[in-house]
């Protein structure tokens, strides 16, 4: 095994790859709620906390119907959840899985192969594509994860 | 403090212990959703978006009543939420706890803590036992996730 | 690039000022469930298992309005999903941040800005300011966890 002083450093390209394919995601997870928020000042609507229908600058003709579930609003939630649900866990394995030393060419596909699963489940999500079109790009990028994952849990066991 | 090239290495026991666990935390939490995913197949129901009751070859005879809240769903998709909670938490303190060389033992005790009480409030969830069983293991991840993020705090602020 | 013997190392202030803010954040992240339990056992409501009306030690006498959604519960869980859209991205972003070595003075800015942030937006939802104020709390810890995340994509990409 290479030492750390070599791997994790931008002049490797695993940890390049992985550094450049984590930021995009990271920006991405970060991003989401920005949409939440901008749909919900666009239809004024699919607020949350009762004190968001107290007057403010933001909002100065508040009605009680502001807290009702607003599905323009709550789609934006669902994909924000959704990616709770697995880019915290992309960031996670990816960095554990270049740190294991995986042949460059199959890090490039699985980190690679995720952001482009979750940009394709991010159109369908937002489009209201029928389910199966969604799902099937969710299941690519969980699979990409959880190979990741294994690959890892695999090298860590094999050297214990 | 040794150097990294010893710590972030398959060769040294502290962080082949973390890489276990953590992997095997990482697959709890991708394999999650496909209890939820598998719950929705076969009872053919709780789904959460409008165009999940389109026409589809996984969805060929769509009801409205598909889009209502369905206890057997609901029960793995608050598992999933639990799991979000929690386990990206572990995943983080865990590593950071690692970095700043606790002893061996301390570190076997609270990581693999952790998996034997997550694995145990995961069946207690899924057999909805009564809540203060659950409540009892998901207390000890919990404080074991504490400890180690309170111990490199204590480590990171003796240093500074 | 300095070698990571010397980066993951607590005598780099840019790595001890990450693991500082690093710990106190999952902390928080970890807390704010107990704040969700202790409002439930101080109202025993909002309860959200079937099971958890159940007679049990915790729970002597059952009613089933007990899994009614309540409010003052209700606040903390929703402090609790804000910290999940927020913090395990932090963490990362920042993990990876220090990695590609920002100059100190920054990195310092956007951890502990994002720490006061965070803080400042805790008890703004908590005391339920109006929306505005939560707003720009949260703000301001979106745009230091984008900025980190942008600067390593940067620093990733130019090294390319």
């Amino acid at each position: 095994m290479a030492s750390e002083q070599v791997l994790l450093n931008l002049q490797n390209p695993l940890f390049q790859v992985y550094l450049t394919t984590a930021s995009l995601m990271l920006l991405k997870l970060m991003l989401q709620p920005w949409m939440t928020v901008a749909r919900m000042l666009k239809v004024s609507a699919g607020f949350r906390s009762p004190e968001d229908i107290k007057k403010s600058p933001i909002n100065p003709n508040p009605v009680a119907s502001q807290l009702e579930v607003n599905e323009y609003v709550e789609r934006s939630r669902r994909m924000n959840l959704n990616d709770l649900e697995s880019i915290p866990a992309f960031l996670v394995a990816g960095f554990l899985f270049v740190l294991v030393e995986p042949p460059l060419l199959l890090a490039q596909c699985l980190l690679w192969g995720y952001v482009l699963a979750r940009l394709a489940h991010f159109f369908a999500y937002l489009t209201a594509q029928i389910h199966d079109v969604r799902a099937t790009f969710w299941t690519l990028s969980s699979v990409s994860v959880l190979v990741m994952a294994g690959y890892t849990l695999w090298q860590a066991v094999a050297a214990g």
